[in-house]
């Protein structure tokens, strides 16, 4: 295919550059623009409709679960952020300051919410007072901002979209229920929304959130071996609402501190789409959440019947009529190309954007009432007769949802090792990937690896293995298998 | 029903101090909460999803008509703020500032948007720059900030929530055409969706948009006889274009500017539901944006078989299974109350929440196969057989929808009155409702009529009627029917 050579060649190859690889990707797809504000960019229609699919997908999650969704001020004012000592420890270095309203200076100086446990603390000290006001399960879906030193499309930003639940309960085992509940949940949505595999386990005391008892993460490992925190869920135990107030009259009539949960996902999460998926074309978007799930290319346009058919084809897979007599199927995202770019070149631009899958349709194709499938995942070519096409296009897209998840799963997995050694160890952190080591529970252990070989604890994993009896850096009883690497 | 009193007599009477009942009404069906941040409110749950509904049903009809979604910084430059003269001038006295990034104080300040104007120009100026990228349909839902002196639930607030359409196109036509389609989606939107009727018209040059070459309104009318602006429509003409080098080749090669536009609607709806349609009872919720459409009350309900029935019913009305053979009907936001309350006490708690219909059902209901369908709007009690419930509801749902609509238009008319003479008029303006006067053009005498009144411009309708040759305040020639009154 030569006329695609033009269209691709402004992509870095992924095994020269992979950060040049990344953001080529994102530029060339038009995911997000460059703003004029520093480490704020500009969400475009195709990254931005990608973020409104996760948005329905994890907003139905979360109303299935029983939460519903609220929305808090921006702004923070400094006492407030001061309450819980942790907390405004781990925040206030890097929060953006109002300090005038119009020509006015603030009385109070407000910073724009980094993130809004306080917030939401502030209101439930309003609204709870009795067991019956329990649980509170809600969340809100927002933009945050952290005074970030670099930042990078999607992974760090100054400003980012994410969700985040607060959630209130009336006991600490209905509390630590609800934060494994929402990381199941979290779980879940990558495995089967997104086609990415993830690790979970609990961070240690040096990278849990700042005022969390515990906090439990999602990691997945991206196409050159980094690893990236994917989601997050916090248990806070009482700590905020003993700072706060918090407290209700329980069904004995005894005044109780509330226990309260916090989790997050953003935007970041569309890095983790890129670089877990992606390859030397471009994108490759998991059909559950692909803005265009399926591109119908129309082969010599101009000659007579070719456009009509793939309109019409167009219109019986996005389920808004064209068949009034069968069944209703579910419908489809589909898209048309049919403008006066050539086939080849509308190929290779759709596959640059990620596609899952492309249907080409041609005057010998009509005559054969059959049309070509062409999947992204594989490449793989398939004729298909037109008669039973909306299933044969929605088998072939969960297909390719379930390939994309088993080939990131086995990605995953060969690079995935064990260290029991510290000369090893480190070797097998330079080479990339998930490198799993025991460890004697130690910050100083931490600190030391990460000095050493840039790794960093991912996370303590659910699922425990006993690879030796001391720590990989020293020589202490091991107290817990951990993943380490590298991350984003 | 004496079980009633209770609950609604903390719901001052609108005929007493409306301003009161408006601020009971919102604070006892929680809508929203104050925070502790100056004019910041918290969106409560059920005040939140009346807004996710709005924006579900107004996302749709952007889609229908070609808009995407994207999304901008929330930080705005002052250097940026500043490219548009007006339309500095406009906003600068009352934006927030942030001057600091965590301890360091920033080389240029930033303001947090009050409306994104400057934003979009700065994209589109990187985007734009041949015919074939026109026209951009970009819309973006966001929070925006203006320091408001003085603020009041979902009418004014420092932070609120709204969308903002923004859109280039290759000549001044095009950008008209797109102002008024916008506009007519807002007013077919309050219309259908809201039950509210609106009058279409032209801003003043005083009322109009900072930037803006014109400004167009929909006005409605509240049951106090005051006007509230619901949404605006403004063509930029090439102004902003050519303070931000928005230019682009169109096909005979030529370089041109963009014409451009932009509209938004915002929270301040929620404030024009409410007083437009509710009552001494508490909201009155048009069942197309109502979190619950349906609340089902089960009466007796200790006794056998009544919250099996009422469950049943429930499932079959949400359309989540229950008739697995019947054809599958449009799905109701269903709730059942199956709390330990009184049903009087249900029964006026869910009115006060403006629910539009209820169900009552209990065991000598079951006996006959039938249940009772009370309306909000009405208060008509309907006896229903349960054989063909879901096509019962959804048409008197339909039935009350309208109805709203009727009856708002029915009282918007009472309160148009027309005025010829100036004391008669200022007579009118006193007694609330929109006036119909002619007017002279001058900026004078809109200021006059404020200060004599504290009436102001609503819009040039676009139904234009002659009433008399001269302006209502001086002598001059009239020049348009405008309307007036007081205003929100």
């Amino acid at each position: 295919m030569p006329e695609n050579s033009k269209m691709v060649e402004a992509i870095t190859s992924m095994d020269v550059d992979f950060a040049k690889w990344y953001t080529d990707v994102i530029k060339k797809t038009e995911l997000v623009d460059y703003s004029g504000v520093r480490g704020c960019m500009v969400m475009q229609p195709y990254g931005y409709a990608i973020w409104e699919n996760i948005q329905k997908s994890l907003d139905g999650m979360f109303k299935e679960t029983g939460h519903e969704n609220v929305y808090m001020p921006m702004f923070i004012p400094e006492s407030l952020l001061q309450k819980e000592k942790d907390h405004v420890e781990g925040f206030a270095p890097e929060v953006a300051w109002v300090t005038h309203g119009g020509s006015e200076p603030l009385a109070e100086r407000l910073c724009v919410r980094p993130t809004s446990e306080t917030l939401f603390c502030e209101h439930y000290a309003n609204v709870i007072q009795s067991y019956r006001d329990l649980p509170k399960l809600y969340n809100q879906w927002c933009s945050v901002v952290r005074w970030e030193k670099t930042t990078r499309p999607f992974l760090r930003h100054t400003e980012f979209l994410w969700q985040e639940g607060h959630t209130a309960h009336a006991t600490q085992e209905e509390a630590q229920e609800e934060t494994l509940r929402m990381l199941n949940v979290y779980a879940d949505f990558c495995e089967t929304q997104l086609a990415i595999p993830v690790i979970k386990g609990q961070k240690t005391e040096k990278e849990k959130f700042a005022g969390a008892n515990a906090t439990y993460t999602i990691e997945s490992l991206m196409h050159d071996g980094r690893a990236l925190q994917s989601g997050t869920s916090h248990n806070f135990g009482d700590g905020f609402a003993q700072a706060f107030g918090i407290q209700f009259l329980d069904e004995s009539n005894e005044l109780k501190y509330a226990h309260q949960t916090s989790w997050g996902m953003s935007t970041r999460i569309i890095g983790a789409i890129i670089m877990v998926h992606g390859d030397d074309n471009g994108l490759k978007l998991p059909p559950n959440i692909a803005p265009t799930q399926l591109v119908i290319i129309p082969v010599a346009q101009h000659k007579e019947g070719v456009l009509e058919k793939a309109n019409e084809l167009k219109k019986r897979l996005s389920g808004d009529g064209g068949r009034q007599d069968a069944a209703p199927t579910k419908s489809i995202r589909v898209k048309l190309d049919d403008s006066d770019k050539s086939p080849g070149w509308k190929y290779s631009e759709h596959e640059m954007r990620g596609v899952p899958l492309r249907l080409e349709i041609g005057p010998r194709d009509i005559e054969n009432n059959q049309c070509v499938l062409v999947r992204r995942d594989t490449r793989e070519k398939i004729f298909a007769s037109l008669d039973n096409i909306e299933e044969t296009i929605a088998q072939t897209l969960a297909d390719i949802q379930a390939n994309m998840l088993e080939t990131a799963r086995a990605r995953r997995d060969s690079k995935t090792t064990s260290a029991t050694d510290y000369a090893d160890f480190a070797k097998k952190v330079e080479n990339g990937g998930f490198i799993k080591a025991m460890w004697c529970g130690s910050v100083a252990c931490e600190e030391k690896i990460k000095a050493d070989t840039t790794a960093t604890s991912r996370c303590i994993p659910f699922e425990q293995e006993k690879l030796a009896d001391t720590c990989i850096c020293c020589d202490k009883p091991a107290e817990k298998l951990v993943y380490w690497g590298k991350a984003y």
